[in-house]
């Protein structure tokens, strides 16, 4: 692989470039500290150490307790555990469950499990702007709602969902739904606190803030106690049983030691998606998906008339990576631009641009120029 | 922690330290190879090519195909997927499923959900060798067993359980049961292939051979589809959803590379774990647990009248480090140990020994010595 300056990645909600400091702790706990936490010898309890403190420094990130952490492989776990777990163990209450139309395939697909199961699945469509509208989730929380599951971020287009308001809607109607924020592409980005979020299971994954793939958390609300997904020697106290990964969980550590202030790198990363969005509507050739007050890490674009994995490659040829906006390779469409009414012609041209705190100004113009080229270059679809 | 060289370790079955090349594989991949498979660009394709390359070389191993290989998070993880899957795959073809009541946790506690669930699950314990019958094995095979779960090595003892006969029995009374087998404790220790052990299904784990934690597989045999656990993304061929670890799938790549030829070493393992026997039955503290044709890499002893934890701390003082044969905290005693009809006794007094490579003669002197030690200056429990 070509090193990073040699290239352009616009890809960063796909993944991000593990950072030095995540790089470290990694082969730290790999040579140094290798130890098996469930061990009662001093070389498991210094990797339960380890364990602890990075448990530490994500809750003092949601202001939580460190008991309200529980380690995953990644969002997917974590998102299977909080869905499967929050409907099976309000089961008795009720069957209605309440989410929206533009959540993760991790999200989706395990909705469709608890819908053959018996469950009763409300998928709210997004407004164009990719948002929620807080009628349309009022409306849809009912007071036998068991489990609610909205994303902070989308994936695709950056939308922030009203998450906070779901739980007061919840609050009001006496649900005894439980509130699931799937924040992968939120975490380390958006600045926000369990408790202002509202939510009571909240997923996270490193490999989307410059850590290792491999290593996730969920958010537990104390007193919310969930049937496990992987049953076992009982770590991660009963809720997720198998030997921990201490290399990924440093890993993840490292990568949290790391981030900037969020509150000041969303500002600079604002002033990046703005340029962006000038500079690529200035070629003339370029239409914006995303809504201005998306999370200005994803840019959400097409390039109506090319088709998005001819773009990809066009621009994969000159070092700059992106993501087509579809999701699915076999040629549906993005099923979040979908729901957001674009039309067909919007939709197969979409390309995901994706920042991290890395990229520049002078790659916007680099990736602007490529698309002018791709237009010249390429034959309309 | 203290370096390797200065240190005694004998746990090796509770994890390893992971070797110089699955360390450098781990570190390649997050700093050179580090995007995302599921990604349509090049970067993205490297990566996979990546994981191919591990699939590829433990198909190598278990003389199976690539496709049948799925990697997991942990040993844990492939259980319960195994488990899970094969009996709610077949739910409508029975009820009864078989295994022994030394399975590791990650296997019976997930059988207790499947109990809960309705299915009627039989434990066969084992004889005193730590090794279940296969006339009891056969009598509990019944032509309505939907799955039969057995662990080819015992994670306390070394016992190596009669998986292949197992495979006799369901063929020959026409059961419809998949056959999963644990392998975790045998994998890269224990030569075999999946066509010799008969299984359907067989779990592995990482960081039991010099890998990382974080990464274990399953294989699954062609022409077997289970319900996955984790839904999602569509990762693993829709068998394991979420964004594929590739730094830890490469550091199990290292290990595997860096595997000695199995039948070598497990010659010379079993000259380390008989000189251990002789030199520790020579002090006569010491009780053997362990049966002679267990796999060498492990060695439970007793050393009656003394506690296991007090002795692994008194061991753990002089820098050798073993784990106590009780896998449950609260006192209650191997279960593993009580299963094979030990005394209270002996399973008190229990401490489980175990090998790797790196391990010499030297070391089990120092071991050996250290019991004595312990025995003159610990009080009589």
């Amino acid at each position: 692989m070509a090193f990073l300056n040699e290239i352009i990645y616009l890809d960063n909600s796909a993944t991000t470039r593990p950072c030095a400091r995540s790089v470290e702790a990694v082969t730290r706990s790999l040579t140094e500290n290798w130890g098996n936490p469930s061990s009662l010898h001093r070389l498991g309890m210094e990797a339960e150490l380890d364990v602890t403190a990075v448990r530490e420094a994500i809750a003092k990130r949601l202001h939580c307790t460190p008991a309200e952490i529980y380690f995953t492989a990644c969002g997917t776990e974590s998102n299977n555990t909080a869905l499967l777990g929050a409907a099976h163990k309000n089961r008795k209450r009720g069957k209605r469950i309440v989410s929206t139309a533009v959540e993760h395939p991790s999200v989706l697909e395990t909705l469709k499990r608890l819908e053959a199961e018996g469950f009763e699945v409300v998928l709210l469509p997004p407004e164009k702007n990719g948002v929620v509208s807080v009628d349309a989730l009022n409306a849809a929380i009912t007071p036998d709602t068991i489990l609610v599951s909205m994303m902070l971020v989308n994936n695709e287009n950056g939308a922030i969902q009203p998450v906070a308001d779901a739980r007061k809607r919840i609050k009001q109607v006496g649900a005894p739904a439980l509130l699931h924020c799937d924040a992968v592409q939120a975490f380390g980005k958006l600045p926000f606190t369990a408790e202002k979020l509202g939510a009571d299971l909240i997923s996270a994954s490193g490999h989307k803030i410059h850590g290792p793939k491999g290593i996730g958390f969920l958010y537990v609300k104390k007193g919310v106690v969930l049937p496990p997904l992987l049953t076992g020697g009982g770590q991660e106290r009963n809720m997720r049983s198998g030997t921990e990964s201490t290399p990924l969980i440093m890993g993840l550590g490292g990568a949290l030691a790391d981030l900037p202030d969020l509150a000041t790198q969303l500002t600079k990363m604002t002033e990046l998606r703005d340029y962006a969005v000038r500079r690529l509507q200035g070629t003339g050739v370029v239409e914006i998906n995303s809504a201005p007050e998306s999370l200005p890490y994803i840019l959400n674009i097409s390039v109506p008339g090319y088709r998005s994995e001819t773009l990809l490659h066009f621009l994969e040829s000159r070092n700059i990576f992106v993501s087509s906006g579809s999701a699915c390779a076999k040629g549906e469409g993005s099923y979040v631009l979908k729901a957001c009414g674009f039309d067909r012609r919007r939709i197969d041209s979409a390309l995901r641009i994706s920042f991290c705190r890395d990229n520049t100004a002078e790659e916007i113009d680099r990736l602007a120029e490529a698309l002018v080229a791709a237009t010249q270059k390429l034959r309309k679809a």
